[in-house]
């Protein structure tokens, strides 16, 4: 069903507020009263404590109850997603009875799927009937004849990404939502799934890149908000990149009579991010869609170990290539180049190597300790790796160049 | 309407092919014309060029018509997306008549949403009509009385990106689709886009961590494409960060003189290409959420141009601080430590600064030149940063340290 829906509709819960807040009172109470439950109760959600009873007192007393139930729900759980109005039907009705009963009920309750759930007497979920059911059927059938039995169920405290990935797998246009008695208490529609894949992907692309969850669009988001958020954040890698100094410090001797090494500082240690960003991304996306489970970590490093292999003999590959060249050209690193090849050669695969386990397995980690894999974000792995790969880099100098250049 | 899928139907087109391709002729051909015409179109489009007219062969006459026509669409337009069948009513139909009409052909044409739409005799679009207004009405009312008129179209040619929109700000479950002459050609559901979403966030979030878009599951890629793409775009980025190595060069004189400006190297360099990063990231995926436009970038960079002071001015005290307590407590700097504390100071500011405006500003350039602003992925960013962020710090300290340390 297309339509034009009223502007209010579309604004989001916190703009509602606004604008309700706006409105002369006896038109504030027709909007709150037109607006499906389920969107009522994030309004009342976005509002201040203050305000909310207010706002309750907005609704009519079956509607308040029901709406009061819905607030019990997380905001992001099937129970928060559902709209706890249906169209209910018993079995033993006749198609000729329903279409009667959706015809009183249907506009208000049905929309904007149109289907009825047909329970038992105790709200157990029986079977989906939709109106082309209805019409293709013979008026005197009964509804358990025409319904489409055990339908896909979510659980109400479902959490919305796994919601989502249901209607993903099933290409679901509603689902009803049970408690854990196979009691029905509401119906999730796929508009609402719509805005849930575009909030949670918007959430993982603004932490991989490093910038927090902005909650806001972005030109809208204030300025306060904006620098808290991404200041947070980079204080935060800003602290751990500290860490280089302090690294480097224990250096500064070798750096001191090998100063071609720091030449190659910044491509070694940006490598190895650069091939962390890749591997974490990589499976924090997959995790996201849930082609990737908790327990596939040990397939995920294998597969890593090997991929991080070839990737850093990539690079080391182009990184001699560039010494030797210059070498030939310009004469750049004296006597010892063939030392400094094998140093950069070294360090690059060991530090791609090392970027790519780490940024592959810090999202299994985030997981398991409960946290969000998303905020493993690129420049996370980045400062990790950046660190470390400064130790393994004077390290592996350490060793190849003993006797020559240190 | 909520139903089981048989599993056929829920997989990729890619994998229905191979599936396709083992079963026994008859089965082949009852599976092949069970599919909506648009997922046929999209199978078709995943088999081997050799092999896509013996699967046009399996469709009906009418069938085969249709999905050609669909198979002249790009597969990422609105036209790539619809289902060309969508049933028709006229405007002078009763509601009587449009109830049989939907009784004889709807189980089969107006799945999964139930809509019929309401053309003239060119083919226009006039209006829609749901069965639960066919329910609410009075059978002998003409269809034009009771239709929703004026629906939200789409444009045959529109990109998928667009189209999702669309389907998000107006909440619509589906949408018909019209030439430039305003017929209708089809009807896009809200269970494309559900998959168009994931898709696109997908993509976008394997760009942003610069792995390049993978196309299939992680766990399924194969190790030859997994190894390509992400090599690819690291050689791409190696290259590119080569460059810190020749402008290091520059300044190997001013290095071993000072080698205390080593220590705060990565330090400065990393926190302008996060700071980048963060700045690229929010500004993409407010552009793939329609949230910024092109227009709009001027108001973006005044925007960025106030965080990033704000950002660079909080990592310049952070650093100065940094450096003053481990003066305080291990003389680690020497007498010249408040020279040092200023070059630090002003440099984090410089490339923080430069970081968020070069991020930010990115993602515009890419798309007016064309190009997919989330190409403009962190390491990328990071990368150009990098390289200024050098010359930058050496510029400062060559100013600051003159005559002291340098």
């Amino acid at each position: 069903m297309a339509y034009r829906a009223p502007l209010f509709h579309q604004l989001s819960p916190a703009d509602q507020f606004s604008v309700l807040l706006e409105l002369p009172p006896p038109e504030r109470l027709a909007r709150m009263r037109m607006l499906p439950l389920d969107d009522a109760a994030d309004l009342i959600q976005a509002a201040p404590d203050a305000q909310r009873d207010e706002l309750l007192g907005l609704l009519e007393d079956t509607a308040r109850y029901e709406v009061k139930a819905l607030l019990a729900y997380a905001q992001d759980v099937a129970g928060g997603l559902m709209n706890p109005r249906f169209v209910r039907l018993r079995p033993e009705f006749s198609v000729d009875e329903a279409i009667r009963y959706l015809r009183l009920y249907g506009r208000d309750v049905a929309q904007p799927i149109g289907d009825a759930y047909v329970l038992d007497g105790e709200q157990h979920l029986l079977g989906i009937v939709s109106p082309l059911d209805l019409f293709a059927s013979p008026v005197n059938q009964t509804v358990d004849r025409v319904m489409t039995k055990d339908p896909i169920t979510v659980s109400e405290d479902a959490d919305q990404e796994l919601v989502s990935q249901i209607f993903r797998e099933y290409d679901l246009l509603a689902a009803p939502v049970v408690d854990r008695f196979g009691r029905m208490k509401g119906v999730v529609t796929v508009d609402d799934i719509v805005d849930v894949l575009a909030e949670e992907a918007t959430e993982d692309v603004q932490k991989i890149g490093g910038a927090g969850a902005l909650d806001t669009p972005y030109l809208r988001a204030r300025f306060s908000s904006m620098v808290r958020s991404r200041g947070g954040w980079l204080a935060l890698l800003f602290l751990g990149e500290m860490l280089t100094a302090t690294a480097m410090g224990w250096y500064e001797d070798r750096l001191s009579r090998a100063i071609v090494l720091v030449l190659f500082l910044p491509l070694i240690i940006s490598s190895g991010g650069n091939a962390g960003s890749q591997a974490t991304t990589l499976v924090i996306r997959a995790m996201a869609l849930g082609e990737v489970k908790l327990r596939d970590w040990w397939k995920v490093v294998r597969r890593e170990f090997v991929v991080g292999l070839a990737l850093g003999v990539l690079l080391a590959m182009i990184g001699s290539l560039r010494i030797i060249v210059w070498q030939g050209l310009f004469d750049s690193y004296g006597e010892h180049y063939l030392l400094i090849v094998l140093t950069v050669a070294l360090s690059l695969l060991g530090v791609v190597l090392w970027g790519v386990m780490a940024g592959s397995l810090l999202p299994f980690i985030l997981r398991l300790g409960g946290l969000d894999p998303a905020s493993a974000s690129a420049p996370f792995v980045a400062t990790i790796v950046d660190v470390t790969g400064l130790v393994i880099y004077f390290s592996i100098a350490g060793v190849a160049l003993r006797g020559t250049l240190l």
